[in-house]
C-alpha cells in the first residue's frame, strides 16, 4: 500500500470543487458524503451494503467507541477496520463535540474535559493528547483535532474564548499526533457566525499546518441561512489545496449549498436516522412512508432509483413494514437514503467535472419543487 | 410454469425420508426447514438473504396478514409473493393456531372463531371458508386447513371433541378450497398424545384426501419426550407418498429427531427470534453472545460456518453489537441461525440419500456434547 495521503483537485466550477483524496486504504471521491457508523456499525446496514451505495469512507465516533467497546480493546482486536469489517478509509471525530453536548455531566478545563459515561456512569478524561491516542488505537485514517464547540446561544466573547481554547488544543493535537505516514490530521475552524473570529481561527490553523481543514461549529441549530452565511466566506480562509470538511451536515439542500460554497466532505446521521423512522429522500422531496396514502400504492418509492428498496418493493409494502415496525423497514429505507445521498454526490462530482454545476443545481431545486410527492 | 404440485421421495433411511416437492414456483428439497415470515418479512432479513441461506420456501401467517395489511389489499397488490419480494414457494398457516392462543379475546363455535384484533380491537370472524379465501387471496402455494388446537392441559374428552371439530373443519376446508392446479391443501392431524385419537384423525383426513398432511397439536408445551412419543407412531398413520409437516418445530435436536421419525417439513421462529436476542446455534451448541466471555474473543462464532456473520466478524464484535443493541446484531445472528438450520437440513438430506443417517445422527449428538462452547 502506498503510505501517502494526498488530495487532488480535478476540477473547479464556480467555488465548487471535484477531486479525490488518496489514502493507503483507498480513494475517496470528493465531494464526499460519509455515512455515520457511530458504534462500529452504520445502523441497519451491513458494511458491504454501505459500500454498494457508493460510499468510499465512513465516520466513526470516538466518544461512543472509547466507552464501548473501548479503544484499547478495539486495538487488541486489530483496529476498527477489521473489527467492523470495513477495509476502506475511516474518519473519526475527536469526541469533542459529543462530550460538549453532555450538559451537566461534564467539566471543562484548559487541560480537557472530564465527563461521565452515559452507559455506566464511569468518569473519563478526554484531552487533545488522549483523543489523538484513541484515534490512533482505533486506526483511523483521518483523525480530527480535539476541539470545543460552545452551545448556542453564546455571546461573541464566549465564542471567541472557546475558539481560542480550540486553537490551543489544535496545537496540542498536532504535537500529539506526530508523524504517521498514510494517516491525516484535520484541523477544525471555529468562531461561530463571526467573520473576524473565523478568519483568526483559520489563520491559526494554517500556521500550525494540517492535512485538511474542517468547518466546525455549524449545523448546531443556527439554521441554514446563518450556516450558508458563514460558508459564503469561511471556506476561502482555508488553503485551496487541502480538503475542506463540513461536520454534521445535512439535509440534501444543505449539502448542495455547501458544495456550491467550496466544501469537499460532509457527514450526517440524517439519511440513516430518517430511514429508521420511515422517512425517505427522493429526487422529488421527502416521503413519509407512515402516511396512510401509501397503503395501496403499487409504485416504487422512486421509479428512477436502483436501490434494493426501489427495485423490489412497492410503497404499499414499505408503508406496511414501517407501520408493523419490522426491521426490514429500517434496513430498506436506510439503504435507499444512503443510496440517494451517494447518487447526489456522484451527480455533483460529474456536473462540476463537466462545468455545468450551476445548471445541475437549478434543476435539483426545481425538480424537488415540482414533484408528485409533496414534501412532509 | 408447470401447473402441478408433486412430492417425490428419492430415498428412505430407516423412517427418515429425503425427496422434493415440486411446485410451479420452484422445488422444495425435503426434509425442509421453512423460515417464518409472519408479517410478510422474515424478521431482520432481506428475502435474497433468506434465499442465500438455502431456504426453498418460507411460511406466512394468515392471522397477522389478515389484520395488517389485509388479505384483500395484498391481493390487489399482486399477491404475497410480489408484495414481499419472494418468488419461491410460500406456505401459509390457517390462522387457527394463532386465534386459539388469544385466550379471553375469542369465541369458538361450530361455525368458526370470532376474535378481536390485537392491533386495533376490530372484530373478525375466521371460518374454514374464510381461511381458504384469505390464503387464496394471499396466493399461498401450500394452504393449511383451518383447525382448532386445544390449550394444554386438556382432558382426553376435550382433546377428542376438539379433534373431531377440526376434522369437520378439514372437510369444510377441502370443499372451500376447490380445485386449484399448482396449489396444495394440507390436512392437519390432531388428537394430542392419544394414539387412538391420532389414528382416528388420520383416518378421517385420508378419507377426505389432501396433498400433504401436517402433524398438529405438538410443540405446544408438552415437552420433547411426549412429542417424540407421538412421532414414534403418528407419521405412519399418514400416506407415505405425501409430505408430512410438523408444525412449529423446533430446536435443532427436535428437528433431527422429527426427521428420524419420518417428518419432511418443519417451521419455527426459533432461529430468527434467537438471533434477535443474541443467541446463536452452532455445531457445538448454543452460544449466548451477550456473555462477557466473548468480549475480547477474536475468533469467529463458528470457524466452519460460511455465513456472513462468521466470515466477517469476531465473537468480540458480535458481543459488542448485541450489547449496544445495534440492528446489525439481529441481522447477522438471524442470518447465521437460518444458515445453520439450512446446513442441518442439507446434511440430513445428504445422509439419508447416502444411507448413513444413523451415523450422521450419532455424530450430530456427540459433536454437540463435546464442543468447546458450553451450551447455555
Amino acid at each position: 500500500m502506498p503510505q501517502k495521503f494526498e488530495f487532488r483537485r480535478h476540477a473547479t466550477d464556480g467555488r465548487a470543487r471535484a477531486g479525490e483524496i488518496e489514502t493507503p486504504r483507498g480513494t475517496v471521491r470528493t465531494p464526499a458524503f460519509m455515512p455515520v457508523g457511530t458504534a462500529a456499525t452504520v445502523k441497519a446496514m451491513l458494511p458491504e451494503s454501505v459500500r454498494a451505495t457508493g460510499a468510499d469512507i465512513v465516520l466513526g465516533n470516538t466518544y461512543h467507541l472509547m466507552l464501548r467497546p473501548g479503544a484499547e480493546r478495539v486495538a487488541r482486536l486489530g483496529g476498527l477496520h477489521r473489527f467492523m469489517n470495513w477495509d476502506r478509509p475511516i474518519l473519526t471525530d475527536s469526541g469533542g463535540f459529543q462530550v460538549m453536548s453532555l450538559a451537566g455531566l461534564r467539566k471543562l478545563t484548559e487541560e480537557g474535559v472530564t465527563f461521565k459515561s452515559h452507559i455506566d456512569g464511569a468518569r473519563h478524561l478526554l484531552t487533545p493528547e488522549r483523543s489523538m491516542e484513541i484515534q490512533a488505537l482505533l486506526g483511523s485514517d483521518i483523525v480530527m483535532c480535539f476541539d470545543e464547540c460552545p452551545a448556542l446561544p453564546a455571546t461573541e466573547a464566549e465564542v471567541a474564548a472557546s475558539m481560542r481554547l480550540s486553537m490551543r488544543w489544535a496545537e496540542r493535537s498536532r504535537t500529539a499526533f506526530g508523524d504517521r505516514p498514510g494517516h491525516a490530521l484535520f484541523g477544525i475552524m471555529q468562531g461561530g457566525v463571526s467573520r473576524e473570529l473565523r478568519a483568526e481561527s483559520a489563520e491559526k490553523l494554517r500556521e500550525i499546518g494540517f492535512d485538511g481543514y474542517a468547518v466546525g461549529g455549524l449545523a448546531v441549530g443556527e439554521g441554514q441561512e446563518a450556516m450558508f452565511g458563514v460558508l459564503d466566506y469561511a471556506p476561502e480562509f482555508l488553503p485551496a489545496d487541502r480538503p475542506r470538511y463540513l461536520m454534521g451536515v445535512g439535509k440534501p439542500d444543505d449539502i448542495v449549498g455547501a458544495v456550491a460554497r467550496g466544501i469537499d466532505m460532509m457527514d450526517c446521521v440524517l439519511p440513516s436516522r430518517s430511514g429508521r423512522t420511515g422517512q425517505a429522500f427522493t429526487t422529488r422531496g421527502v416521503v413519509n412512508l407512515r402516511n396512510a396514502r401509501h397503503a395501496e400504492d403499487p409504485r416504487p418509492l422512486d421509479a428512477d432509483c436502483t436501490c434494493p428498496a426501489c427495485r423490489g418493493y412497492s410503497r404499499a409494502y414499505l408503508h406496511h413494514v414501517v407501520r408493523a415496525k419490522e426491521m426490514i423497514a429500517g434496513m430498506l429505507l436506510t439503504w435507499h437514503n444512503l443510496h440517494y445521498y451517494q447518487c447526489l454526490m456522484a451527480e455533483m462530482r460529474d456536473a462540476i467535472g463537466e462545468g455545468r454545476f450551476a445548471a445541475w443545481r437549478a434543476a435539483f431545486h426545481s425538480g424537488r419543487a415540482e414533484g408528485d410527492i409533496a414534501p412532509v
